[in-house]
């Protein structure tokens, strides 16, 4: 004797069962069958403006509902060709040495709906290879980390928006957001020099950081302008203990305490005051003047109270957001470098003259 | 007279002037068109282990190549269900008090092939609603900001693969990453109290911090414990203005200073530690202890040399990068936590006795 195989209705128990044995994301096709309607019918339930019947749309939604299915934005940036991530390429210590910096990019991005994609690079060199960026599908990039000229193409070549962030190409079309290093660095010589310094030196950061480079450009060129000697250059990683170590390079090498040190950021420069302070017992400012660039938290700390020029880092990280989000919206191509001024920060380790 | 249509034979050079035209991103499609295959034979030259003929496959790179095309995360992810993006789930200070947990964070998941997505959460507390981290397609989260348990539970009803960090729930078997905060206060209080400390103070972390809990439950059971009096505790946000304004407040509460203040984390206790000093005009360690929690690198400073516990970070961070690639592979739902433990950082900022 033979039965009639009874109907098949796989109830929400039922495909939650499957779900959880498979250990996988509920995805439209689950709630197609759970609503008894098809994967397409699903689809246009979450897509605006697209037509659907009321009784779909309620059946759908409930089904939704009790599956706890979200229409992942993978999915959707097939069709919208957005995924709202991305990119921030910098060098590892971007993160250790401006967190400010860091915080307000993510906030920044997250008000307009977009979340920031770490990739980190370990130095503060060109990054090796760009390969895993273009792996994800990302709406655009904040570039942090210098990159050589084909990479650069390569992002056009593929055309994914991207903001240069505190870096600028020489003889190229290029979108920046951008604090104008070479001017704070002439700004904080001839103040400097108005007070009357005469030997200079510079603990300066790597070679391969271009932010670095224009840094030590407006030093030398401000000093030459002056007449001043050119500065005793000594290199660092940009870290505490580069500013300790170049201190004692710099007094090796002279002899003696320049008039000045001009640090090419405030953790080098802390790191050589508590050096000339507690190390070689050197009075900051009264034989020597130290000074930093960032102006990051620390360097107001009572202890520092570091003569440094503050970079304006929420107005630039609302710049960036603002182009980037403007880019990956329109896809316009025009380009726009927006370049903040540093301001100095009159702190209690160099003696500073008057603004020219 | 009519001509025959000349038959449509799009170049690459056609090709990517329509691309441009659109500006998209190339498409398997678009290289289907330029190869002059299907559409399936182009995703079959791009997933291993999928059959084509030579030829085929030729035809395809070659498109690929000139068009520029590299099949993305997002629509492999589709197929393999995976993203290789883990979301951070952190309050902004994450980012600002412990820079080298998130480079270390960035480092271990991207040797692993995975990438960190930023969700900060402005405060301290426990996030206002996760609905922005279900849209994006996810392999798992590490999560440091307080969840609730509604919050908690939807990630296993979505069966997405979170690991908790520096948190930890009760009565729950949850993945955990963790330093044990009670055990590391408790060994603070132990080593002050035998050097001769009796009254004690707190400065302590915000209140919907789960970390700043337990380290407040530590300290106040040691005390208890050695029959000292409870510490005089005053609230703080982590940063280095409360660690002024706790102890203005500890010193006009109590009328003088106590004999030792245990800080919630090291910035607060930096500014603890500037403000007793520059302000107050009060020796520390002579006339005050002050401690702090995390050893951050600040922490060392020379001006500082504070007194600290320092919480494994780079084993913490390998860990959670471990265990979470374990979940996201396996599918395994086993529960662990890995308790690590800090160590005491003997500075310059507190008389310690020997370790009981």
């Amino acid at each position: 004797m033979t039965h009639a195989t009874p109907p098949l209705s796989p109830t929400i128990a039922d495909i939650k069962a499957l779900i959880h044995r498979e250990a996988r994301r509920v995805t439209s096709y689950d709630v197609a069958i759970a609503a008894g309607v098809s994967q397409s019918a699903v689809s246009r339930c979450f897509k605006p403006g697209a037509s659907v019947s009321k009784a779909t749309y309620a059946r759908v939604m409930q089904a939704a509902a009790e599956l706890a299915y979200t229409p992942n934005a993978a999915a959707r940036s097939l069709n919208t060709r957005r995924s709202n991530l991305v990119a921030l390429i910098a060098p590892d210590l971007l993160h250790q040495q401006s967190p400010e910096l860091l915080a307000e990019l993510s906030r920044q991005f997250s008000l307009r709906g977009m979340r920031l994609v770490l990739f980190s690079q370990p130095r503060e060199a060109a990054p090796g290879s760009l390969s895993e960026v273009w792996e994800h599908q990302l709406d655009g990039a904040i570039v942090a980390a210098s990159l050589s000229e084909p990479q650069l193409a390569e992002f056009e070549r593929r055309a994914l928006p991207f903001v240069l962030f505190n870096l600028s190409v020489r003889d190229k079309n290029v979108n920046a957001v951008l604090c104008d290093q070479v001017g704070a660095a002439r700004t904080m010589v001839a103040r400097l020099a108005a007070a009357g310094h005469k030997r200079f030196a510079m603990i300066d950061g790597p070679a391969g950081s271009a932010m670095a480079q224009q840094r030590r450009r407006g030093v030398a060129e401000r000093l030459a302008e002056l007449g001043l000697a050119p500065p005793l250059c000594v290199s660092g990683e940009h870290d505490y203990a580069s500013g300790a170590r170049g201190l004692r390079e710099i007094v090796a090498r002279l002899g003696h305490a320049p008039d000045a040190i001009i640090c090419g950021n405030d953790a080098m420069a802390i790191g050589c005051l508590d050096t000339a302070r507690h190390e070689l017992g050197l009075a900051v400012p009264g034989q020597l003047s130290v000074t930093g660039f960032d102006g990051m938290a620390q360097a107001g700390w009572l202890s520092y109270n570091l003569t440094t020029l503050r970079q304006p880092v929420r107005q630039m990280a609302q710049a960036t957001a603002d182009m980037l989000a403007g880019l990956i919206g329109t896809g316009n191509a025009g380009c726009e470098r927006r370049v903040f001024s540093a301001s100095v920060v009159e702190g209690a380790t160099a003696r500073l003259g008057p603004t020219a």
